[in-house]
């Protein structure tokens, strides 16, 4: 599948990188000097040496091997290689970079290692038309919170989907949101998700519930209503607000362990405000945040035991049913 | 087998719980509105969240999960399941947490994670009446100290067993303790131990050997001249002395490593006493016990190696020799 | 293949003992009362624990275990066993500790775990006329500086014998070095290597590139002129200047992890004098050795990467050509 991995404005021009760890895997994003998008394996084809090891940098027009000097443009081609004789064995203009797939969702930067990847429209599918409301290509983010979560993705995910942990869990959140379960939307196979409604009088999730930023313009009387909260199997999470758009990127680094980044990302004529502040979002989403990776970390340990075996569901946990059914089914295949 | 796990005193009235991590499992330990011992698996038969998080408390009732409210009485029976229907798939009179049988000998706490355990009485044996004048169910903890060693548990078992040692490492012990084998006891399968003989003019094991405190009352003559020092198979060790008890429960927590916690009881009476100080017996075996660790790490360290090859007993390493042939018929059983 | 483990300078006489770590095996290496160099298995024949815990001191004539006394002389026949009884199985005079081959070539002292090992002369075969001017038996070591490197101890090795990444890697080097190729030897199966030209007017490899004290005496011209670099496979990596020698030792911690000890050994006439000071030669090294092993790290990263297949090579590699050779036949044969 592709892999959530960057935002756009991470990549802003030609030359700009970032590096990603994707399954153990070092990635070079960049964009080359048409302003395409590329991907790379961060390993030369000499002697295997990592070409970048700053996180995010500039390439002038070149990635350089700082190990013997072997240099390869934006597109992936050997233009240098010391000391190389052309022969039989080795002719520059056959050796590339080992390229990775890179692609764009509305301001979203997937990479896919596949050799050959189904188009990223048809993970995506009929989610782009119901969030194209949002405009997440034109948001900036204003902030990443970074935790260490001792859980599997796959839980973490799940939480996501689940409102019915939040009269036990979420103390800030219950005030705000009805106890209802994620609702609108038929199940697919690489999304899933919907809406949560707002209790009365309550404009958006901060401490306050109230809008302290003009909604974002173009939205329905309905989204301004609701979060929607949807996962972008398998590893980005939306929770779109009526004045921010928050994101969780999820990293495996283990079978029990997943980095995940949270973002906030508001409307660009934000930041141009002297006033602007976003701490209301970022706090109550750090406090709630912390609760879930608190009872996400609880279920790992409990599901490691001898003890456990899975079996029970509610009927307002359908879209916890489907996700297990959708892992299962991926299990079976591979 | 059956595995020591706690003092009754630690859980003494009913809803009183602790947590016991026991072969990679996190056990619920408790008693019930009788009074009755229970144990659980640490695990909601909902979403596998861990119940109980805290190492030790009190249960108002019912062990409820703080993931999605689902609760349990002190039986195990599960009470309450939000949103949850009955059904053919669920009913929730049929769902009970997992049970871990739980029986009790002398004041000590076991556990035994066996679907259908045989009866503790049988595990004990002939040392309950060999031991019952220290009458350990009355006694009470005043310390506890916990070592972390880098030794397998075994080994930890093998030096609690061998008095040979004590000339090379204890310079405090072998002033105090005769220079010959742990006596007075035939093999058994479960437990295996015998009595170390103080030299003369030594009341206790303590640095001074004297007596601080009156003896318990009770012992003969004889428990009164010597440390009795017994293994309780596989994770409790006894060193029965006139004035107090010592115990050491061993904790795996991997092929080359042992949490120790040991415990010093003494008679309830004595805590009343203003003047009571059991410093005199846990300074003592605080460092006794450190140079024993030390010696169970060299070897640790020593077994792993190519060239270890064992085979060579000394005559007064007879019940090393029946520990080791418990071992080796257990790991042929399995 | 015989290991280089220490130098004749740490075991000046009867009884003084080193430990070492080889391949996961704690190793005494001492001298008996003849001067014999010994090595032994670091585990007692008894119950197995570590014989010697500190790293290095000086043995009494006897290695007597801490646990039970067992006690044996420096030939490594047990002489003393506290309670055992002689019998058919056992009898004092045949048990001895587990030995080690150890070796001495040139003031470096080797050890071989194989049962049977080759004549350690077989392993340095020409190497050890080349290198005879420099006397290395005769200098003393002036620092030992110690690096935990992130990366196979293989490709250390590589790094040691390729030239073609000073330009890129080494701005003091490239400085003093001339731009070529190890040079002046055809590959051996246990050892390569070769001499590595000075620039005009530089007369050592130091920051300052001058002789702060005299050359070794004895060294051809062409000696002066150049740094001979040599791996004595597996472990041993030779820096020969004219005025002293630097050694690397290499010690596996992992298949992605070495400990390298980097020693640099002076003439022992230097030591009297008051003006003596190495540090000229040591902060180049040292400077030089953290470059080398931030690239060998890069590349150990690089070359666990899916995307990574060996296989172009510089008319200039020649070296490390033979090198990869080597070791995937001995990888064939194993």
């Amino acid at each position: 599948m592709w892999i959530a991995a960057a935002r756009v404005e991470d990549l802003p021009a030609p030359g700009a990188y970032v590096l990603r760890e994707i399954a153990g895997e070092s990635v070079i994003l960049t964009r080359d000097d048409t302003g395409a998008f590329r991907g790379y394996f961060n390993v030369c084809r000499h002697q295997g040496s990592r070409l970048c090891t700053e996180k995010a940098g500039r390439l002038d027009g070149r990635i350089q091997c700082p190990y013997h000097g072997w240099a390869y443009d934006l597109t992936g081609r050997l233009v240098d290689a010391p000391h190389m004789d052309d022969g039989p064995a080795f002719r520059m203009e056959r050796v590339s970079l080992a390229a990775v797939a890179v692609d764009v969702w509305d301001g979203h930067v997937f990479v896919c290692l596949q050799p050959s990847p189904p188009p990223l429209r048809d993970q995506i599918g009929g989610l782009a038309r119901r969030l194209e409301a949002w405009r997440m290509f034109e948001l900036r983010r204003a902030y990443r919170a970074i935790y260490d979560v001792r859980a599997n993705w796959k839980l973490i995910v799940r939480n996501h989907l689940d409102t019915l942990h939040i009269p036990f869990v979420h103390p800030a959140l219950r005030r705000l949101a009805a106890d209802r379960d994620l609702e609108g939307d038929p199940p697919a196979q690489t999304w899933l998700g919907g809406r949560l409604a707002f209790r009365p009088d309550v404009e958006t999730l901060t401490h306050s519930g109230r809008l302290r930023r003009p909604a974002l313009s173009g939205l329905a009387d309905d989204q301004r209503r609701h979060v929607s909260m949807y996962a972008v199997l398998p590893n980005l999470l939306l929770s779109l607000h009526p004045d921010y758009v928050m994101t969780h990127l999820l990293w495996p680094k283990g079978p029990d362990r997943t980095e995940v980044w949270c973002e906030w990302h508001f409307h660009p004529r934000e930041f141009d405000r002297p006033a602007f502040d976003p701490a209301d979002a970022i706090d109550f989403w750090d406090d709630t945040n912390r609760e879930d990776w608190q009872v996400c970390e609880q279920t790992q340990a409990g599901v490691a035991s001898r003890a456990w075996a899975p079996g029970f569901y509610s009927p307002r946990e359908e879209l916890l049913v489907t996700f297990d059914r959708i892992v299962l089914e991926r299990l079976d295949d591979a």
